[in-house]
C-alpha cells in the first residue's frame, strides 16, 4: 500500500514535471530544456530532477513522448466513434482550435520540434519524426476510410491530403505566434475547407456550373 | 586606394563569415550561433569575429539579413521580367527546387528561424517576421497581378494563396530533412499545381466534365 502510494506520488510528480517541460520546450525549444533550466522553473533541486530523468536527452525524449500522448488523447476525444470524412473533419477542426487557443505557449509542439531537429540526426529526431508520422497517418487513414465510403473522390491521394492538412495547420501555428495575427487560422481553415469541397463527392457549396 | 582595398577585404571576410553562419544556423538554430561556436567552425579567433560583430545578437541579426538577401537575390533571378502567373509559377518552382537541392544544409532558413523564434519576442523575431512577410508579400503581389490580368479567378484571395504556398513549401522542407523522403516535394508541387489549376481561368488539365 505505502509503496504503491509512493509510486503514484512519483508518477504524479513526473507528470507535473513533464507538463512544465512541454510548455518550456514549446517556447525555448527542446535544446533549451536543460535539467538546470527546468529545475529553476519548477523550484526543484537538480538532484531531485535527476531522480526522475537521468540525463538531458532522457528528459527531452520523455517530453516528446508526453506531448505525443497529449495530442493522441485530444485526437481520440475529438474523433470518438466517428469514421471517414466526419472523423477527418473533427480531427482537423480540433487541431486548429487547439492551435488557436494556444494549448502550448510556444504553439504546436511538434511543428516546433520538427523544425528544431530536422537536420540533427539522432534518437530525438527519430522520436519526433515517428510521432509526427503517426499524426499524419491518422489524417491519412481517415481520408482513406472516407474514400472507401465514397465520401472523397477516387482520385484523392490520402497521404498527400494528410500532408497538406499538416502543412496548413503548422504554418498557421507559426504565423499566429510570429505576427499575433489571427488571419493565419482563417486562411488555414478556408484552405482545408476548399480542399474538402473540391475533393469531396458531395460538395456543400458547389461552384456555379455556368462560366 | 589602400583603404578601399582593406574595405573590400573586410567586406569579403564579413560575407565569408556570414556564409558559414547561415549554414550553421540552418542546422543548429540561430540560438546555437554563438561567437565561440562560429569562431571554432571558421578557425578564427573570437576577437577577430568580435571585430565584425559586436555581440551574439548582432551576429544573429546580420545572419538573418544575409539569408534574406540570398532569398531575394534568388527570387529576382528566377522571376526576371516575368509578371503575374508566370512570375508566381517561376518563384514557386524556384523555391521548391532550392529546398530540394538543400542550399542550406538545415533546410529552408526562414522556416526554421520562424519556428525557433515565433514565441520569443524581440528584435530577432521582428526581423525574421519582417523578412518572411516580404517573401509572402512577393507571392501575394504576383497573385494579385495575375488576378488583375484575368489569369486567376476574381474570387481568389491573393494573401491566402501566398499563405498556402508558403505553408506547403515549408512543410516540404521540414519533411525532406526529417524523413529524408522526397515524396514531400512531390506532394507540395502537386498541391500547388492543383491550386493553380482550380483557381486559374484557363486550367491546363481540366477535370472530365462527365461525372
Amino acid at each position: 500500500m505505502a509503496e504503491s502510494g509512493r509510486g503514484r506520488k512519483g508518477e504524479h510528480t513526473r507528470q507535473a514535471i513533464l507538463h512544465t517541460a512541454m510548455a518550456l520546450a514549446s517556447v525555448e525549444g527542446l535544446e533549451g530544456l536543460t535539467i538546470g533550466r527546468l529545475a529553476t522553473e519548477l523550484g526543484m533541486s537538480k538532484s531531485g530532477l535527476f531522480a526522475h530523468f537521468g540525463s538531458k536527452e532522457e528528459l527531452q525524449l520523455a517530453t516528446v513522448d508526453a506531448a505525443g500522448a497529449v495530442v493522441r488523447g485530444e485526437l481520440e476525444a475529438l474523433v470518438g466513434e466517428q469514421r471517414g470524412l466526419a472523423a477527418l473533419r473533427a480531427a482537423v477542426d480540433g487541431w486548429l482550435n487547439y492551435i488557436e487557443r494556444r494549448h502550448f505557449p510556444g504553439g504546436c509542439f511538434f511543428s516546433g520540434a520538427a523544425a528544431e531537429f530536422d537536420a540533427r540526426p539522432g534518437p530525438l529526431r527519430d522520436r519526433i519524426a515517428a510521432t509526427l508520422g503517426q499524426l499524419r497517418n491518422a489524417f491519412a487513414s481517415f481520408a482513406a476510410e472516407a474514400q472507401a465510403a465514397g465520401e472523397l473522390k477516387a482520385t484523392v491521394d490520402p497521404e498527400q491530403l494528410a500532408f497538406e492538412i499538416q502543412a496548413l495547420g503548422s504554418a498557421a501555428s507559426f504565423m499566429l505566434l510570429l505576427y499575433d495575427d489571427p488571419r493565419a487560422l482563417v486562411w488555414a481553415r478556408r484552405a482545408i475547407t476548399e480542399r474538402f469541397e473540391s475533393l469531396g463527392t458531395t460538395p456543400r457549396d458547389p461552384a456555379p456550373t455556368i462560366q
